[in-house]
């Protein structure tokens, strides 16, 4: 049955649901002179960098549409390549602007409650959380409402892919660069505090907070769930519809139902999820996420029996499910602040900051064992329990996905907690225990959040891989794994994400080293700053970041696109498929050891900071330069690399049906 | 034709010339009695490490042979497993007691002539590179005398990797752990220089060269020198006997004719290269390895002609011997002490620790790129050439080991030149410009070996591969890249060397935290030593070494067996094969991002003290630590990982016969 106007309805219901908590924000007050002062600093900043930045994706997708309109001669195609990227934007865009707002007025709270900083601040980023799987799924129903074809769709889906890669990128080396910048010389050299007013990238540092765990990551999950309805669908019909069981409408249908209720689900979790005052913040998460999934459970138990009448591709949504949420048990071991990977790097930084760092290294590069095996469990399952059907795998999914509503919620809420303490403190307040506890959670959600969208990103990625393999025959023709088209193919592939973290590693320390320089001389010129008699050139530091960051996410972004069409058009559709699986490869570690490195890394610095107040020390010192290696590969490298494999397998399954004209 | 005799006679050959280079080192004078204290130290420290090490791997070996005897109940495979065992040890232990005594020797003419340290330390060097290769070529060629199977022969290589793969991580951690150690007190804490006899482990430092580098790096070429002659014959008769071209025996000379090629030209090389007085020591080895090269070309030429008469597999042969020795390029492209990454991470010292280490990231996730390319491009070459036969591969394969001989040679080398410094600088001499020069080469060669030994050992898992594929039939079953299985036993092989090193650097990082420990504990308890007045207790400093050494390098060990036995039994012989092929994705790619990011650092704090003269500055500590925290990437994990690959692909060629029969 046709059920794309329910599919409608929801996503129009999450818009509402969006206005409702983003005007029960806004006509909170924003709080004392200072703080309207500061917050002012930060919204202009973030104006500044998101007009530019999304000027540059503008040119760099118009000037997509060129080879896509030669290519397909379709204008549809082009179409909803431009409205894919146009509303992954525009999801960042209200969550960003909103979690700013969010950020002095939970700030501004805090001075006289201490449960409703939180709920401000989680209700900021459901505007995001919402704005993403909203837009997402009014996005694909509305364009199959007019197309009814799920592969004119996948144009949507690499538009949302390309804007969430610069997204990613940009907002990533932004915030890392001016973070760094700020740190080095503030904390290391001068030994002043962070968010302080004296320091020139302070700003810069805040903005970036918003630009980069914010937008971008609501990017990267906008393409994650988006690639997510395109894949089920196309393959629904590829797999499913050919038994003759299910209807093709019905496979259609499917999984637009399943991210309906998860949607459901989510508005659900967001209204429970708030400050009580016998209830810590992070209970009262922990009961809105389980009651979310069990929303999700029942929606997706209704959605398959009506739709597809099979109980087995439940079990396997729910294993999606499930494996999507024991991520975050890897996460609590490795990262969480009590955990004995945190311990081991904050009492190995007595040793210097070289034994701190490899005693990490040593940590990040066995981090993604854990989340990877729980993924490959939902895969195996899910593929034998539907007696071997690739759909079982679809299925699991779209089940990664149905709590990403909740979970980017509670990613947005971190940066909006971060900026709330920066705000207190550079408005010359001091933070209660309040903002610091919510700081530190939000500290453990982002990082939660990162990792469940490499887990989910990979599910993804492999799906996009299946259907592209549908789609080229690499599953029908006697293709052995000794050829070495293939081999060759799949190093290459599994090379590309190494040089594409090198440049986005190396394009977040050039931006560093530029902020380094610049808050030096500030210092150096004019002596008056430090003493807090004159105001630093905040703009200075926020337009330094901004021309590096737009200039370097260039080559990465074009490396992602131009490495499948090369070598799809060169050596093949095979090593094509042989490629993207190594890329997969390699992705799939590379990631996780980043993120989670980059978090431990982060928490063992703050380990020693709360437990010790050793502030100042070399202990902390050894620390703080951990932390700062880190950064760039938890913020940078790790999240953008997410983007990148699922980026490169939706330009393969876009050029398919040109590949398979040659 | 039946050659056996005369692969059999050029390994004596190769055996008696290393008996009068290694007679013609211990003739020289030791050398001042300080001297020959000192180097009595580290002689003590190294036959102590290699007698406990040496007695743990054979405890493993003996222990290995239970589950060979209950699997194979062919006596032969036991005997060939402990003989490759045996031989590639004995290849290590003659290459490193010579290189100690050389080390001495070396000193000591520095004093004299400025030609004969060159002279005597590549002399020394040789006896390890003829060592490997010589007893390779014998014990292949002894036992296929015997059996006349090249299949019973598979356990002699597996023997050989497993003893490599012992010998590379007890070495490596050894080394390293001991020079951190000593690095970090010494050099950043108490700003002694290094070399100094007042550090507890000093002493250890320089027992780690050789048994790291020198012993270590032996065991390693000997896996790959031996697995390639073993796969070369079985794939000889899988792939060209059938063609009915070739005849069985022919095929199975081929290989080993091309070994001996290459040991003659060896020893052409080794006699051609010496100190010159108006030839600087870095040209002299070059014109030795052109002429060495040359001689295996011409070598090749009538192997196969004689043998196969096709000229295009000898086109493929030179293929893989130009691509080997391509990676020299990169090296120098990376690693040169004036190269663009050694100045640019230089310069990024003076930003930091942080900013440096950032840096250094970026450029060792670049650096695989390049020498992978050439490899790639080598690959596909000979197997077009061929007509797209797998043998071309196979031909390029033994290529690539053509220059083995010299190589090491020149990396033994390294480690005897760097003791030779040390030497001197205890003995209360000072270095003369000789002797800093060989050094400087010795770096550099030492850093082109490792990058040589991954892109062969590269090449080499590719083919014993293959021989896998082609023996459970990989290659027959129409069984598609799309095939869950296949995905997930991809991305279970991806995750190994990722857990691999965490485990390798890991274990690096818990000896050196003991050994910092010791040498502060050493420090304080007798602030005599200090001052030059008390002996520091060097023997214990080798023995937290040696016993956090040989306990460590189980775990890792273990895995590389364990792995693919476990995904054999469990998931089939496919899934093994995917998760191979994983395996070889992800460390044909961080082994090299290791060893060049590690080599970049080492030579950016070199570039920094030579040309600035800046130690003890700021901008010298930071690069201090970058170059610790490259310390066990490039000489553990890295080399390490070479020898993962290659043993998980042979214990799973091991175990085919057995997996065919489930």
């Amino acid at each position: 049955m046709d059920l794309t106007w329910l599919a409608l309805a929801v996503g129009v219901l999450a818009m509402l649901v969006v206005a409702i908590l983003a005007w029960s924000i806004l006509r909170e007050p924003v709080g004392p002179r200072q703080m309207e002062k500061v917050a002012g600093f930060i919204e202009e900043g973030a104006k500044a960098f998101i007009k530019r930045q999304y000027t540059t994706i503008g040119i760099f997708a118009a000037l997509s549409l060129i080879p896509l309109a030669i290519f397909f001669r379709d204008v549809r195609v082009a179409i909803a390549f431009v409205f894919g990227a146009a509303l992954s934007l525009l999801a960042a865009y209200i969550g960003l602007r909103v979690a700013v707002k969010a950020g002095v007025r939970t700030a501004n709270a805090s001075r006289a409650s201490t449960t409703k900083p939180f709920t401000l601040a989680f209700r900021g980023g459901a505007v995001m959380g919402l704005s993403v799987v909203g837009l997402s799924l009014l996005g694909v129903s509305l364009l199959f409402w007019f197309y009814r074809d799920p592969k004119l769709i996948v144009g949507f889906g690499f538009g949302a892919s390309l804007a969430a890669l610069f997204a990613q990128l940009g907002g990533g080396i932004f915030t890392k660069g001016a973070d760094i910048g700020a740190d080095l010389v503030g904390k290391i050299e001068l030994r002043i505090p962070e968010d302080d007013l004296r320091n020139p990238a302070v700003i810069a540092d805040q903005v970036g907070d918003n630009v980069g765990d914010c937008a971008g990551r609501g990017s990267d999950l906008f393409e994650s769930i988006s690639d997510d309805y395109i894949t089920a669908m196309l393959l629904g019909a590829l797999v499913l519809v050919p038994l003759g069981v299910v209807s093709e409408i019905n496979a259609f249908m499917f999984p637009l139902m399943l991210g309906a209720s998860g949607i459901v689900a989510t508005i659900v979790g967001v209204f429970i999820i708030r400050g009580w005052s016998k209830i810590k913040p992070i209970m009262s998460f922990n009961i809105g996420l389980l009651i979310t999934a069990i929303v999700c459970v029942l929606g997706a138990f209704f959605s398959v029996m009506v739709l597809l009448n099979d109980v087995r591709v439940f079990y396997a949504v729910v294993s999606g499910l499930v494996a999507s949420l024991a991520v975050g048990l890897a996460v609590q071991y490795y990262i969480g602040i009590d955990s004995r990977p945190v311990k081991k790097i904050a009492e190995s930084s007595e040793r210097g900051a070289a034994i701190n760092i490899i005693t990490g290294l040593s940590y990040a590069f066995q981090s993604p064992l854990m989340p990877l095996l729980a993924i490959l469990a939902a895969i195996l399952f899910s593929y034998y329990i539907t007696n071997g059907s690739l759909y079982g795998i679809v299925a699991a999914n779209i089940g990664t996905d149905l709590a990403i509503g909740i979970i980017m919620s509670s990613d947005a809420f971190g940066p909006i907690s971060d900026n709330a303490v920066g705000i207190t403190q550079m408005s010359g307040s001091r933070n209660g225990e309040t903002l610091e506890e919510l700081d530190a959670m939000g500290n453990t959600t982002k990082a939660y959040t990162k990792a469940f969208a490499t887990a989910s990103g990979t599910v993804s990625t492999i799906v996009i891989f299946a259907t592209y393999g549908k789609e080229v025959g690499l599953d029908s023709v006697s293709l052995g794994l000794v050829n070495p088209v293939i081999i060759v193919g799949l190093l290459l592939g599994a090379a590309l994400p190494f040089l594409f973290s090198s440049l986005a590693i190396g394009a977040t320390a050039k931006t560093a080293y530029q902020m380094v320089d610049e808050v030096r001389r500030q210092f150096k010129e004019n002596p008056n700053i430090l003493e807090g008699k004159a105001k630093p050139d905040y703009a200075r530091c926020v337009d330094i970041g901004t021309k590096n960051a737009l200039k370097q996410m260039i080559g990465p972004g074009l490396l992602a696109i131009a490495s499948p069409v090369a070598v799809g058009f060169i050596l093949g559709k095979y090593a094509l498929g042989a490629m993207l699986l190594g890329g997969l490869a390699t992705s799939a570690l590379l990631s996780p050891s980043f993120t989670f490195g980059g978090g431990i890394w982060d928490n063992a610095k703050k380990y020693i900071e709360r437990k010790f107040w050793m502030k100042g020390t070399p202990t902390h010192m050894a620390a703080v330069t951990g932390d700062t290696v880190g950064d760039p590969l938890k913020d940078v490298a790790g999240p953008s690399l997410n983007i990148f494999m699922k980026l490169t397998n939706m330009t393969a399954l876009l050029i398919a049906p040109i590949l398979l004209l040659l």
